[in-house]
């Protein structure tokens, strides 16, 4: 028998710090979102109230990023909150891949930040910006399949007490949804038009709602 | 009886992840608020103290929005703090308003900006500017107040413990206290002047003091 | 008997929520101090070794003011811990105490730039900018005596366990002395000169020692 | 007996919050490195997908930083949770020496971001850049192997339980290989071309590879 790579009174807490120090990754991405967000400065032209609701009108591609990434941010948050409910025992690679996972998680400001600066009425034309964003996604969302498949797999005994029936197979089918709502929007851009494509991005809180549904399913007796 | 969402040894700690994920957003809200503080560069006018203090005062307006957002965001942790001193089980509906909430304060550190920026003697005359602060503000006491309703309702299960009394009841009252006064200078500051109207945030103190004192009663003899 | 502000199983907890938050706003503040170290740009300049090396002198003096506020930060973070190693109870006072002496370590970032900033060949002959940097140590020096004299106070119920003789007093004491350093540093820079009275901050290193020395004495037989 | 420097029954949380503090520096200091990849801005230069795309390759040396600076840090990461995995006393020259190592990993954005912006074609030639981001990779590993000597240390009393044979001298030896590998990269560029002694680089992962391997032998059968 191999020794546990952790003294004896430390098992549970050598985990809880995986799930912890992921946690303070996961708040400062989303925190940093808000970085980019520049207050406009109209000192030069003009002060009014009309001015500075114009300059306000310029931010709203950034605004929709911020409030796009930040959610899904907390979407991948909320679905490893639930997959490490019933994790119990760690691994180097567990560790590996989920430090793959949340430098996915840290570079989404930075493409959320291409994609907004890249959506003012003169660029949103452009397809690689947006295909820089929708690569992020991608990356994210297989990395999620990756690591409830590692998790969920038995033989690595990482995790137990899962949920009878399909738990399992839906939380991966649920991890590369999401990239394939944005692969599909991508090429609606490509195909047809970049504000038509985009139009396809608010199936993500349906997306999110299937999520939801089924994942916590906690004893409560009222909706 | 339906399956808890996680293994069996994990429920307290699936409660705690909440929570020390919201407060590393806090955290890192609170701190980024003093990033928007830039050291006046006056290395081109001439370098002198009196300069120097020149050019300190103009970022008064900006440090008195620093200390105005450190200590609401502070009073919103210390709320949160008390909250989920009660809450002992979750479900993913309380995870997305804690989300939804952990956005509006994650938006104060911007909506700060925004407010300072525009509070210069040329400026501070806009309302739109102002206006966007107190909309912050509203959506974090209406976020609040949906959180106790959803913690306070027996029927949810999440909560259990509180004081005697109408303490839910107060708290839910309080949540929307602050968002009132909020309302009332900008209310105020379009009617009069955006001056007096400002002034009337001297009273948010007076309102800390109504959520402090009735909170937290220690069995302490002392004062 | 008043009831407590929490449920039964998540009074420990609640303590170790104040202190971790704490912690998350050390570490952001410990961090932030970075970003105002710039990569300085040479390129326009023509770019050789000794170009880089030149431009890399001018950010001694940040790297130095870096230095000097990781440690100071890292020094209260030290005190911080070992203060709470006693704390077995809370209430709001201490929580807003503390608040508050998280706002005076938020701002030390902001206060070693302006230090940071003033400290050029050309500018180091002022004494506001030194002194606003030693007013936020003040701060939260005095802060740091205040809780001390919290936690300490027996009718408070807040802490207990303290080791025997004089360990409270001195706590306190050494809460000042820090503060005591800065002010010396000051007086000698409006007194004498601007460098020699930096020089007085190596006195820092000997306050810390004595810091050390006394506060954990964990069983160990070797030095 | 000398009384240890806590309440006897916070004697876990005291190494516990010794170790969440360094997670959550680790984990800023992570993040932070995203803020340094700035959106190119090919607003005036005209706007089209290959403007875009050959903006985005200026980024290449950029994001080849970003992504080997998060893994180093997060290598350390991983060190350091393996390191603490035995830990269960603590003492003032422990946290000292820590918060040494913590600055180090915190200087990591800022020599990550000196190293990124000299390795444009005009700039990679320059030795000084390089050198000082292998300086902070050597301080990081020399703190780590003082640390794993402090800890392993049986008369410092702190740690218990490590697995039998080499275990510790194994720890020592890779907490010096990495600078080593850098200083020979370094080497290399001085000596031969700044390209080839980079790709010595390209050993990171099989260094990497080698603390993994042997670091967490977790009793799973399966690979």
């Amino acid at each position: 028998m191999i020794k546990a790579p952790h003294h004896p009174s430390k098992k549970e807490f050598q985990v809880e710090r995986i799930v912890l120090f992921s946690d303070a990754v996961f708040a400062i991405a989303m925190t940093l979102l808000i970085v980019d967000l520049k207050v406009p400065d109209i000192k030069g032209t003009g002060i009014s109230e009309r001015h500075f609701l114009e300059s306000m009108l310029t931010l709203l591609p950034g605004f929709f990023g911020f409030l796009c990434s930040f959610f899904l941010i907390g979407l991948y948050w909320f679905i490893h909150h639930a997959m490490f409910g019933y994790v119990i025992h760690y691994n180097g690679r567990l560790i590996w891949l989920n430090m793959g996972f949340l430098c996915s998680i840290v570079l989404m400001p930075f493409s959320t930040a291409i994609y907004s600066s890249y959506s003012t009425p003169d660029t949103i034309f452009l397809i690689a910006p947006y295909a820089a964003y929708v690569a992020n996604i991608c990356l994210t969302g297989i990395l999620n399949f990756f690591m409830w498949r590692m998790i969920g797999n038995p033989k690595n005994q990482l995790a137990e007490g899962f949920p009878p029936g399909n738990y399992l197979r839906d939380a991966k089918i649920r991890s590369l949804l999401l990239p394939a709502v944005f692969i599909v929007s991508l090429l609606a851009c490509m195909a047809f038009n970049p504000i038509i494509g985009r139009f396809f991005l608010f199936l993500t809180p349906l997306i999110m709602s299937m999520v939801r549904d089924k994942k916590t399913t906690q004893p409560s007796p009222n909706k």
